[in-house]
């Protein structure tokens, strides 16, 4: 492979990467906790430099014209900056994944079997505007004695190229090696390619962002991935269902913030029951200026309502819209989330336990709720202290994913001789 | 896609297979251990219809004029196939991996989080020769609530043919449906590489066979992978290594089973060591037949070795081949495991605690041993009861994969009407 100057090293990057892992996996919890208040400091004295940088992202992004969501996840400011450092702390203050015997036993040969966790060893992190990802994977990954290899999107290249460079000063001062932590400045496509083959480097590829931007990488990624997720997340309306309980869920998992994964997207209601509460759905509706996409059946019942079409079945909306399918019973709701569903969150409203359990084991979803708000599928709301994303996969974890989720396990076998 | 006589419909088994894992997953503990109860007693009356199917199989084999060693993994027996009942009757025993809640909590507000163990759904399983990964993957995928799809190699067609016929026939029997266990019975590659993209039905493949069947799947699927292991082994002797217990832990992990993975591929050797200790290892070479193929150093003191190349270090020999390397630290020894290590196992002997917490703490692989042969990396002789393979990745399951590594998990959340 041949560099030019206008291609990054990649490689390079992450082979330094991989050697200061081996550093940073020796070192104790002490030292790893004391490093991230060292950079929490650190970056709250530099706040100036950052907001500096963050101006010539945000001055970009305003010729660009994005957005105003977009340009708000953009924007740091004292406040978020000071935020991030106290994300640090936090960090700090949980239980180190490393180094914990999950079992160990002796076999009859006398041989000494541990099976202890121990980091993954190198996180490539693929995401999209949000500043705050540099701060908190290098966090997450430094606690779980990671090294991390950063790639974050263009629109905030002189954001977190300025946050890099202030954890970079500030780790001088830890024990943990500058390389631990590496962020390709390139905004060439190619410098992302590279890190989808990079097998003998890097352990882990995490893709946060949009649905293009997680496709990209699993589908071209030889590395293995930790596929974060798109929640196309429903809400079963059963005919035994409270009515208040059920307008309360549905109202908070479609309007409490409509933007994130863990929001409502598509409400699959029995007939029986709408046709019992017609009236004080479409008033909910109307006072949360919901708008309805439904089926013919959900048209004859909700006012103003459009026929949806499969888009509105399979897509996140993430805003105050909201696909209504009617039923008539709960395996025809579990049908459609079979066809439909992402296997994010999901949740049906019922009185009847034996109809909850019905839909609890058998749809197929990192999260299942009965009676509660979709809202909950989040490291922080269960109490997991911080996370890395949530998990839309079946293997390795599944779901909100903390601490642990940036471990792997050693089978570590001693003996005086022991053959077979 | 059109669907033509010649190729089978690999969707529509898939798309089966999922549909009876639903079934499945509903199923009793005691409903699945009776079932693979039956199961076993059927493939036992039916030895000879397995073995008239087997001799189409050697017949060709004999043919083709395959080496001994891979006829040998082909030839079924009474004895064998009453083998595979009782492996059946093993699983039975052992605990039922779904079900269990790893963790539950209550959050303030009252939600009761609950994560618990559940099926991956279905199960891929692409093979080569041994007819007995047919019937002990299946015993595996069922315990565990999943369906399972088999793809076995091409010269084994007839004999894997019948065992699923016959187990088709015992499931009759049980409350599994039949169409829990799928035989794709083309040969063509075409149907393997169908099963790489099938993401919507099939949730994991795990391969088991030779480095390049691995790597095809590792590289081509889309669908996630449980990759199992080439094992090219390494035993590090120490300068202060014991020589007993060095000799013995070299001889049995390069002679016990060469051809088996967790076998010995290299030995590191100090060259203080070495020096000292040169007549007895020569002797005990020579005696048991290894070749050593060595590095400069090791050729001045071992006669009739032959110099090594990239290629002694990098590959597995599964013989009586020995790669031998000399270094002067442990560190070196790291190193070079490093670079030609595939992550199974490594062992050092050394009676230097702290030079082996180094080599423990530092080396990258899935099973670390001081003081102890690398052929205790096994299901079985770790007490896991039953394996699915050995897992080389990181993510998942690592090491030696029992039942629990066909799981996966939900987190399942009940509540009165919380909302966030």
């Amino acid at each position: 492979m041949s560099v030019t100057k206008e291609q990054p090293n990649v490689e390079s990057q992450a082979i330094a990467a991989k050697k200061a892992a081996k550093t940073l996996s020796l070192l104790s919890t002490e030292e790893k906790n004391e490093a991230l208040h060292i950079l929490a400091d650190t970056l709250e004295k530099n706040t100036e430099v950052i907001l500096e940088a963050n101006e010539v992202d945000l001055q970009a992004g305003r010729e660009k014209g994005y957005d105003t969501a977009y340009m708000d996840r953009l924007a740091l400011s004292k406040e978020r900056i000071f935020d991030f450092a106290d994300g640090l702390r936090q960090v700090a203050k949980l239980e180190d994944p490393t180094g914990n015997i999950l079992s160990n036993w002796t076999l009859d040969n006398g041989l000494l079997v541990e099976k202890v966790t121990v980091p993954l060893g190198v996180i490539g992190m693929i995401y999209e505007a949000r500043p705050n990802v540099t701060v908190d994977a290098t966090g997450l990954a430094l606690k779980s004695g990671n090294a991390i290899v950063l790639k974050g999107g263009s629109s905030a290249l002189s954001s977190n190229k300025a946050i890099v460079q202030v954890m970079h000063e500030a780790l001088k001062e830890t024990k943990i090696p500058q390389e631990a932590v590496q962020f390709i400045a390139s905004t060439d496509r190619e410098a992302t390619q590279q890190l989808f083959t990079m097998k003998e480097h890097i352990d882990v590829l995490i893709p946060r962002g949009g649905g293009s931007l997680i496709n990209a990488v699993v589908n071209n990624a030889t590395v293995p991935v930790l596929e974060t997720g798109v929640g196309n997340c429903h809400l079963y309306i059963d005919v035994e269902a409270d009515v208040e309980k059920a307008l309360n869920i549905l109202v908070n998992a479609k309007t409490d913030r409509p933007a994130v994964c863990n929001a409502l997207e598509t409400a699959i209601i029995h007939e029986g029951w709408l046709e019992k509460n017609r009236d004080v759905l479409v008033k909910t509706l109307q006072e949360y200026g919901i708008s309805v996409h439904g089926d013919e059946t959900a048209l004859s019942y909700i006012p103003n309502s459009v026929l949806a079409n499969e888009e509105d079945w399979a897509n996140e909306y993430l805003s105050l819209d909201l696909a209504v399918k009617t039923v008539s019973n709960v395996e025809e709701a579990i049908d459609h989330i079979e066809a439909y569903g992402t296997k994010h969150s999901e949740a049906i409203v019922t009185e009847n336990k034996a109809t909850a359990k019905t839909f609890m084991s058998l749809v197929d979803a990192s999260a299942l709720y009965h009676n509660a708000s979709t809202r909950f599928t989040d490291g922080g709301a269960l109490g997991f202290g911080a996370e890395i994303g949530i998990s839309t996969q079946k293997l390795h974890a599944r779901g909100p994913m903390g601490l642990p989720a940036l471990t792997t396990v050693k089978f570590m076998m001693s003996g005086n001789g022991q053959t077979r």
